[in-house]
């Protein structure tokens, strides 16, 4: 059962659908109109502008049958019928999240009890078959990293996986940089170091979204790779202390990076990033390319220094991490804005070659979203 | 004159050096030592995380000596030398900006009285000379836009404007993309119309956020290109209302593309972006791209339209805009972040051919940085 009712001013409506109820501002309905004159049919690009729509747009005439709504609009006199259902899907008459660090339902944190359940896809399926494309995305998309087994052992095989959903952000370290290391009794210790978990060039802005680590060798013992869930993170520090969370969320940190000829590469963003809303979009933590802080005022820096600390402690506690050793033909991907990353110590001699480069989020969450939309139109 | 006394508790020294005074805290100072054990000479990075600092750490001797102030750090019983221009450079006790929408000393907002004085460039002393790729960088990062003549006339010669500081973003428009338009008596009318002032792919997050604009060909009369400043847009809007200018701020908005088989991209962030401080960091303005608004809740929702309008109405008056138009070999970047673009209409017939492409400009900052970086030592 559909009803509607046309507000005294004309100025919104009332939709019933079923169980749901919500009110639609006039301007709004003839904003999101998808009719040909509004919308191109081919693309849906809208092919007028806010300045084309009268400003005291009302709502003359309604009318529900099922899933179609026709509304009349006054002063151009113009008639639009809407889907039910896109509507309601679409409302925003609904209590709006507000608190801060709020994650979407898309978003699904982890600590190391993930372990056993590494989101992974085989490469040959991902790249033949679109399903398995689909849950391999849908899966780094939800926890923010995914492994790849069985792909090709060959210098340049991660930009295979690129291909899959994207592009190649290429930088001033090129389309992808090499990371070998021969561990050997000689520098054992140096080597054997394992690295505090970090997101990846945190002085660029805006920063590789994704970054792809792909194993072309590894004879040594040891030198897993480690990811922590930067939301996670958040998460657990906003709930052990929310002004430590509001101080890093409030306040810019730094970040620098100009260890080569030609490059400076300097950045003025916070370790923990929310929408205006409070929504957590990103993490940046990283100790070596952090500069020195100069954004929190005199009275919050020590606070601030407080905060830092709880945050790299939770980073470094071993209930948070998930580890996972890659041979030659695996790789995997990390979402640069949420998972933080880093290798184990060494435990023996031998080699390890992995290629690494970066790409961006837009052509992975595009490719899944439009892998998803046949699903969804079938499920309607 | 440079003093230094100690804070009771050692949490804190103060700093007198001439006409400066400012505090540091004990964990800051420590956390920013340049010795060799805590940053690597060679490139700056950091050595040590925060966690290898004692959270109690306190100074317990401190002198100054013109430009050189020594420390000692208890618990570690650690002795670290610094600059003491550098930290006054890097003070942080001082009047912090907290107002939403300003904007950095670097940052230069105009309207069209800047179309007297067009930032721009030669190509080919930008390519060869260090000084005028310095001048021509400085303007773009000042002033968001810039135009680069005297360029070679082929067939990806935008490229070369890249080069000159930076990396292409590719994406599913390719590395780079063609706009070609054939102005007839058939198609005038269509092609005729100007396009409102919008910034680019606002649906990809993150946004490229520079774009080259290279023309090829250009025998249409009319079709010059236009540029208005989101950054002096927002502070108009703020200037006539601001709450207006909070609503924009405060709430995202949504933008999509699914033009393209396989393409679905979304994006969902304000129209006004700021940083955590209230710093103006971006502007996001497309009518074709923008997607149904399901972020503002239903009280705010005619507000926001009406700033919504309002800003498109600024953006429109053509006291904001600079128009330049381009001949073959000449190109235009953009702050993709910061500067909508636009093409104004036909009055003629003829052939225009352009290549586009975008980039990200922590290349082009870290570029300009590295090369403003050898003046600012030398002018110590």
């Amino acid at each position: 059962m559909t009803d509607v009712t046309i507000a005294p001013e004309g100025n919104f409506i009332t939709l019933k659908a079923g169980e749901r109820t919500a009110r639609f501002h006039a301007i709004w309905l003839r904003d999101n109109a998808w009719d040909e004159a509004t919308r191109a049919p081919a693309n849906g690009q809208r092919l007028i502008a806010l300045r084309d729509i009268p400003a005291e747009t009302r709502v003359s005439a309604a009318k529900a049958d099922g899933q179609r709504l026709t509304l009349t609009f006054a002063p151009e006199n113009k008639t639009v019928e809407y889907d039910v259902d896109w509507l309601m899907q679409s409302r925003y008459d609904r209590p709006q999240e507000t608190g801060a660090g709020w994650t979407g339902e898309g978003i699904e944190t982890w600590d190391s009890g993930l372990m056993a359940r590494v989101p992974q896809g085989d490469f040959t399926a991902v790249q033949s078959d679109a399903g398995a494309k689909r849950d391999w995305l849908a899966q780094v998309a939800r926890y923010g990293f995914g492994k790849l087994t069985g792909g090709p052992i060959e210098n340049g095989a991660l930009f295979k996986v690129v291909d899959l959903f994207g592009h190649v952000r290429e930088t001033n370290y090129g389309r992808h940089f090499e990371v070998r290391t021969e561990v050997n009794p000689t520098n054992l210790a140096f080597t054997g170091l394992g690295l505090q978990a970090h997101t990846d060039n945190p002085y660029r802005d805006p920063v590789p979204t994704l970054q792809i680590l792909y194993c072309l060798e590894s004879s040594a013992a040891g030198g897993e790779n480690m990811v922590v869930d930067g939301f996670r993170v958040a998460e657990r520090l906003r709930s052990e202390n929310p002004e430590w969370f509001d101080v890093l969320a409030g306040h810019c940190a730094r970040f620098e990076y100009a260890g080569e000829a030609g490059v400076r590469l300097q950045s003025r963003r916070p370790m923990i990033e929310l929408a205006p809303d409070g929504a957590l979009i990103g993490v940046r933590f990283n100790n070596r390319s952090a500069a020195a802080i100069t954004d929190v005022p005199f009275d919050k820096m020590e606070t601030y220094y407080a905060a830092y600390r709880r945050m790299g402690e939770i980073i470094d506690d071993p209930a948070m991490e998930v580890t996972f050793r890659l041979e030659p033909g695996e790789s995997f991907i990390v979402d640069n804005t949420r998972v933080l990353h880093a290798r184990k110590g060494y435990s023996g001699t031998g080699k390890r070659w992995f290629q690494g480069c970066y790409a961006d989020k837009d052509g992975l969450l595009s490719t899944l979203a439009a892998l998803e939309a046949p699903m969804a139109e079938a499920a309607e």
